[in-house]
């Protein structure tokens, strides 16, 4: 910790306050090192994080935490938070198992007062805070820390909404740094590029002149912006108005990287009574300069080398990237195709088909459930929109695809990426509910490749469909090669791996590796297990099982999601429906959220790798009850 | 018809374009007649389709539908839209079972051009709809008819960041009746209500300037509204800055009952490029004195009386009723308890909470999202709070209450009212998913009262639980009364409600009453029926069911939710998981959305009335498969 002088005396935000401006500025500094020397080894977000050094160290100087309530929407940029309140010894294990977190955990610290994850979630969760002060007479800060891509998140505005109205004191820092995770879109992002661009912090509104005279000095550091100027009658009018029609003081724009313009406008700010917006312009990946030219690759990164910039990839083709790719092919042939994403081009493998194919994409921002309405409008027209979000974040639209999607059986193809387990990010963002949020509703075909050449097929498949389609595929890869001369999907058949006669284990995605595992270690002990790659979640194949059930009375379901409604459970249904003569065990994350970890260490964890899965089998083969039916 | 000259040569919109300005003033009158006689004999949507009269007829004349595409919004003011394109005769089937739906449905006609039922998906659509039509080269109007109620939803304002920035041409109608169901909230309708007041449509924006010359006589109309004028500079700066902000081009506000002023303002709205925002002032229940005065109460009515104004109401206490009163008294002993709705304080029976207790009610508007994780910042910071939401909106809130909530197991109750199959509703309306969404949730109890005192005998419980909770109740009552002295919740046991040997039968709230009826039905036949009252969703009674499982092998699970995920599947599980040498039979509703009609002929319809079940269950019973496992 020697090269961390300043940094190694921060146990606590306590130990902030004695620090003058120029201790402060070195502390932004070590900080930046800090995080570079640990994110480089364990991965993680970087340039997030760089780009709260200053805004983090500010607040923290000013309010008393945990006295003081600060919500970080999404979390990942609250390693810097993480540093200055008590766990910057524990960074060498971030994100691993039993580790640190990568967001905010109240199981972690008292100083993380809410857990996020998802976006557009921290002005909600603060308002509560507020009105739970407000209704117990305490008196103290609440600040919700949003970013400008989350802030496009409906559920940001109808907190924005309500807090305007309510009166109470509440302070939202808008963390604007031109993007969310990656390049920003939408009205809102055009706004606030406006106000960025105002040289002078200038109102109409009387009560806000007289805010302007309590903080003269907020227009002169906000002119560090002036290089955006453009001369227009209209900025000096509009400026701040959106927020201000919301209900809220507006303050800002504010230079995010000038540490005592931060701390004077946020002490200033307590003192405006009612909710106040705080329009902070930060630099994401500053610092650093390989992050600040490619913030998008160094948002969630892997290890990578500090000094080159250079990331350690692997090499695998991943289902995302495949996913992409076989996009692109299949929009060339068919000009039905668009494709949708909720502000991760990049994440989900689209960034070709952008450049590809400009009029046919669309990037609607964090908004999920826009982005599947919105899908469900081109197919009514007479398009086939692919929308590509990730497992846990489409859980945002579960309404819009059962209302608007679902209920009208229209052909949206939903590309659910990082389904199942994800491994790092944790709690909030395994994908290991996806089966059972989906499967349930009516018009739905849920389908799951093995791998990429099946992700391949599935996607032509779904093109022929005229209903919901939903694929959902893990983060990288399975690595499962095609056994047999891969079944065509033609009339939705599941396909056998392996063949068997003494149980019968059903499984899909990444788990079909396991079970294929399984199908080895149980060969070595005499028993015969057949391995049937259940590809399509749903419908089920319903010829193969009742041929299965003639045969084959011990039946084993392998998922890595949650056993509650998920496709062990649809298993169970058709076994109860038809009253078939089978035992079923099903295998899956059981009823509890999954941590972080990376996804073997979770699997084992979880006891749903192969050494685990085949003991589990051996006591089911083993312990048939013999019990006979009690007569009643 | 004889009433109705004008209206009885209308069969399609054409048969408009004919009309003169006093022709369609009458027809106007003529629908208001018709649609008092209709829905006072039906029930239904009355005041929000009286004040849509006029926009409804201006909209239908200025456009070619289905040639341009009209999407409304929730839909259920859409039964004007419906009288003009050639579904009038058919209103006397109205909500009824295999009649017209309540609601705009694609499968009914070629004008409703997208289904909907939730709120706040109209702009999404029609973006959608819009791009398609781009994409395709294509020539013609995408109107979104939407509330200022609904445009309090998230999805609403990302679809206006969206298309605000999409320059592509669309239209958004803002009929702004100054409420959504009930009074409306928020800093937006604050907004609404001061552009309400503006007398003059003004600008400073130069571009505007010129669309003010070519519709020079927009202020003229909207000049009607004066007398709600304030003299205040500021209205003349910030007119419909908001929406112009946006990126949409703002028109108004318009007098919606003036059809001059819209049939005109339309026209020439239709001629701007890019996006436009057209706010139409409405009245609900225009020209019904009855519903002018109370439109929350001719929201969604029973048969009434024209004459008086007096509605039909069935005697019985609902269980909306008992929980809002049942809260009150909790809350007047424990200062903990907030009750929170999302715009539907009538609804949720939360009226004389909010009376009571002004600073422990919080109405969000309708913002189901925001509603829960708010939610979870109050209980974060030491509150109980309630949260009243139907089982069908609270989809929308499925990542909050998994990711906001149960995630930090947090003590949220949530009061999930018109679970179950709702009626006359329809698709959009059934409540039908509820427990499949909510059961696969870590950390969450959920629990289904067969009657008002077991209803208010969870909400006590609810308040000695450390986690989250959700109760849910169907509409009205179910009749049920306490057979046995009923068996206190404490361990969250289930209770048995009658006993036998020759099967079980587990079931819940409303069904419980049908599985009562089977067990008299099969008496007669001389079979033995126990029935459960399964109370608890989540958890299950475990030690009953081993208990059981030791005494009846052939176990019968019913509810009136889908079965893919549902009640039934958990029982699968708890079967599979524990080995249980029993048969299971799943009754409730199949993989399929539930048509409208009332509760008795729906339930019919699918099966789950009491002589179907009964009749299912003589078969299950009977055709016990006796063929022995198959050895391999």
């Amino acid at each position: 910790m020697d090269r961390y002088p300043l940094l190694k005396r921060i146990d606590s935000p306590k130990d902030l306050k004695c620090l003058n401006i120029d201790e402060l500025k070195q502390l932004a500094e070590e900080i930046r090192q800090f995080l570079l020397e640990k994110v480089s080894r364990t991965g993680g977000h970087l340039a997030s994080n760089l780009g709260v050094v200053e805004l983090t160290i500010a607040l923290h100087y000013v309010f008393n935490s945990p006295f003081d309530k600060i919500i970080w929407d999404v979390g990942h940029q609250a390693y810097v938070h993480k540093i200055l309140t008590g766990r910057r010894e524990q960074f060498d294990s971030l994100r691993q198992f039993g580790g640190l977190s990568g967001f905010p955990k109240r199981s972690e610290s008292v100083h993380d007062v809410f857990d996020t994850g998802h976006s557009s979630t921290s002005i909600s969760a603060a308002l509560g805070m507020a009105r739970a002060r407000d209704l117990k007479n305490e008196k103290y800060s609440v600040v919700a820390v949003i970013g400008d891509g989350a802030l496009t998140g409906g559920m940001a505005f109808e907190a924005l909404n309500d807090a305007g109205h309510s009166k109470t004191n509440l302070m939202v820092v808008l963390n604007d740094n031109e993007m969310s995770i990656s390049e920003n879109v939408g009205a809102l992002a055009a706004y606030l590029s406006k106000l960025r661009s105002n040289p002078r912090y200038t109102r109409v509104k009387k009560g806000i002149d007289s805010l302007v005279r309590k903080i003269p000095w907020v227009g002169q550091y906000s002119a560090n912006l002036i290089e955006r100027f453009k001369n227009s009658f209209k900025y000096l009018v509009i400026s701040g108005m959106f927020f201000e029609q919301m209900g809220f003081t507006y303050i800002g724009p504010i230079d995010g990287h000038n540490l005592a313009a931060l701390i004077d406008v946020m002490k200033r700010a307590t003192m405006v009574e009612g909710p106040v917006f705080i329009h902070v312009v930060t630099k994401k990946g500053k610092g650093y300069a390989f992050a600040e030219k490619k913030p998008e690759l160094f948002h969630g990164v892997p290890p990578f080398d500090v000094q080159s910039g250079e990331i350690s990839a692997k090499g695998e083709v991943t289902f995302s990237q495949a996913f992409g790719q076989h996009l692109v092919e299949m929009a060339q042939r068919d000009p039905r195709i668009v494709a949708i994403t909720a502000a991760m081009p990049e994440g989900t493998g689209l960034v070709e088909f952008k450049k590809r194919f400009p009029n046919r994409f669309f990037d609607v921002g964090i908004a999920e459930q826009h982005a599947v309405t919105m899908a469900a409008g081109l197919a009514a027209n007479g398009f086939r929109p692919y929308v590509a979000i990730y497992s846990t974040f489409l859980q945002r639209a579960y309404d819009q695809i059962l209302h608007d999607v679902c209920l009208q059986n229209l052909p949206v193809v939903l590309a659910v990426d990082r389904a199942g387990i994800v491994g790092e990010d944790g709690e909030t963002h395994q994908g290991v509910f996806d089966i059972s949020y989906l499967r349930h509703i009516p018009n739905i075909t849920v389908m799951a490749p093995k791998n990429i050449d099946e992700l391949k097929e599935m996607l032509d498949y779904s093109l022929t469909m005229e209903g919901p389609v939903a694929i959902r595929y893990p983060k990288g890869n399975t690595g499962i090669d095609n056994i047999f001369p891969a079944k065509p999907l033609e009339g939705l058949k599941w396909e056998t791996m392996v063949n068997g006669s003494d149980c019968c284990i059903f499984s899909f995605g990444r788990m079909l590796k396991v079970a294929l595992e399984v199908a080895s270690i149980l060969r070595r002990d005499g028993i015969s297990a057949r391995v049937i790659n259940a590809r399509i979640i749903k419908p089920l194949d319903e010829q193969l099982l009742m041929d299965i059930s003639n045969r084959i009375n011990k039946w084993i379901t392998l998922e890595d999601t949650v056993i509650q409604g998920g496709f062990g459970s649809s298993i169970n249904e058709f076994v109860a429906a038809h009253q078939l003569p089978v035992s079923v065990m099903n295998l899956g994350v059981g009823d509890r959220f999954v941590p972080h970890g990376s996804v073997e260490r979770l699997l084992r964890q979880l006891g749903l790798d192969s050494n685990s899965v085949a003991f589990k089998v051996k006591k089911f083969l083993s312990g048939y009850r013999k019990r006979a039916y009690v007569n009643f």
